[in-house]
């Protein structure tokens, strides 16, 4: 067994996940441990390195073979040095992770945000695999999003491209600030925070719906409403899809990807929500520009961080 | 003298413009020539390779230095192929131009559209020199753009990215028909053709306004009115503005591009224009991702066709 292998980290707040990839995105072995954000960074960067060796000692590969370590990490990043600015969730202020795990591995180490490692990890072997452009959103508490060009991360000049959340899209009459300050953006209509503002709002009013009888709405109870009829709820989630079918238009007319995927908990809501998407981007688009153009579920789920920390190895 | 040099062409309806550029991107001669769409697609491809060869022979260099000639053109391509599907000006369908001109001029041959090879000019030695990621737009008869990430143009999927002129971005209760058959386009607002059509409209209306007295109102003469305090014109003005830079905050959580660079006739207006639209991008862009992002304006003119037909050669 001499072929290569990639080893890919994501570093969430409680516990830190790694995998082995192969080179072409097949996820061979999956570990994870506790983060112990409460030890301090030191101790969160040598957890990263312990388990990164760790899953490669319990596997049939050795060290030799691994070409790279990839991490995902939610955070402000200086994403060509490797260097976590901030990261609430860890308490990470200016961290050079990519020089202390290269230290520590003796690998080459790429640094880069949650949202675009997950982005690379389905373009790379997820719903886009085969895709040299393809488009990310992530629908969860945020609207999360990377831009995969020429099958890598589009960066930006500042490490904030793919913010697609914070399109400010809702015309201001009816726009609300957002958590970055700003107002209309597509995450305060689009995420699971927006769809559950919304139907507490509604079920606030008075509105008549089947949500007022729901004690903790979640994003999901909506979406069920909506499948069943509840006409608040089918405009709550037409809203949100109406926003997605837009704010895709616009990507589509910049970039003309080839693909859009679409993951996180909403996505979840399956063809009842995509079909909402589909036609307003199919109404809005240049019909030149939407050929050929598809609006795809997310396939890799929680997997696409690990595999996309390791694809920044290979795509890079 | 042996340095390689790069020839550029920028093919009209009416006139082919040639120029000669050296691997920096300085222009270092041009010429110009009839295109005589009226004999026919091969007269006019004949033409361009014999425009491209006479350039070199009346100047100082060689042919043998020539690396290779891009080409810009307006209409519906396939890029990588150097296809000429549909362009309505040149009545060109189907042409084959890339393979047409490697044949007779035994040369590399680039062919891309004029509103990205326009960017790419800017970019490479206009208003963008240095800088790796730089949006374009062209305000004229509509709203051209181009993209460029890594210092070269992103096609997309079906050659359709940088047509920011097609971004739907006006809220449905307030938006026409573009000429592209969607409703609420950039263009429809932000182009020459877009402030002339609001100025008309104002005018029928009875609104009063000092280009009630004007017969044949063009951009420049509403952007003047606003200039001198006219209260609709300024309205206008305000509007094609708000457009533009929403469309930008939009571009800039995608691709946070470092520099913004606008260009055509429209732009002429000079800071009293830019001034309103980099308000709008400050209002509503997040923080983190307008940090350092300059909107500045084209300055090449008309030669930024060529200078990019040739940066082709350059940046691929």
């Amino acid at each position: 067994m001499s072929e290569k292998i990639v080893v890919g980290v994501d570093i969430g707040g409680t516990t830190i996940k790694v995998g082995i990839c192969s080179s072409e995105g097949e996820l061979l072995q999956t570990y994870e441990g506790p983060t112990e954000v409460e030890k301090g960074s030191e101790a969160v960067c040598n957890n990263i390195a312990q388990y990164a060796r760790h899953i490669v000692e319990q596997s049939p590969y050795n060290w030799d073979q691994v070409e790279g370590v990839g991490i995902g990490i939610a955070g402000f990043l200086d994403i060509p040095n490797g260097i976590v600015k901030l990261s609430v969730n860890l308490h990470f202020n200016n961290v050079n992770l990519k020089a202390f795990l290269e230290d520590k591995l003796q690998k080459k180490v790429l640094v880069n945000n949650d949202a675009n490692v997950a982005a690379l990890g389905e373009a790379w072997a997820g719903a886009g695999r085969g895709v040299d452009n393809c488009v990310c959103y992530t629908l969860g508490t945020g609207v999360g999003g990377g831009v995969i060009v020429s099958g890598k991360i589009v960066e930006g000049f500042s490490c904030m491209a793919g913010e697609l959340g914070h399109m400010s899209i809702v015309p201001d009459l009816e726009a609300i600030q957002c958590a970055c300050g700003k107002m209309g953006c597509l995450e305060t209509v689009s995420s699971a925070t927006g769809i559950i503002r919304m139907a507490k709002d509604a079920v606030e009013r008075g509105d008549r719906t089947s949500l007022s009888f729901v004690t903790n709405i979640m994003a999901k109870d909506v979406i069920d409403a909506a499948k069943a009829g509840d006409e608040v709820a089918s405009r709550i989630v037409n809203r949100a899809a109406f926003y997605l079918g837009k704010s895709l238009a616009a990507v589509a007319v910049v970039l003309n990807p080839q693909r859009f995927i679409i993951g996180g908990g909403v996505s979840n809501a399956g063809d009842f929500l995509f079909d909402q998407i589909r036609e307003v981007f199919k109404k809005v688009t240049p019909d030149i520009a939407q050929e050929g153009v598809e609006i795809v579920p997310a396939i890799l789920g929680n997997n696409a961080g690990i595999v996309g920390a390791a694809g920044l190895i290979i795509r890079s």
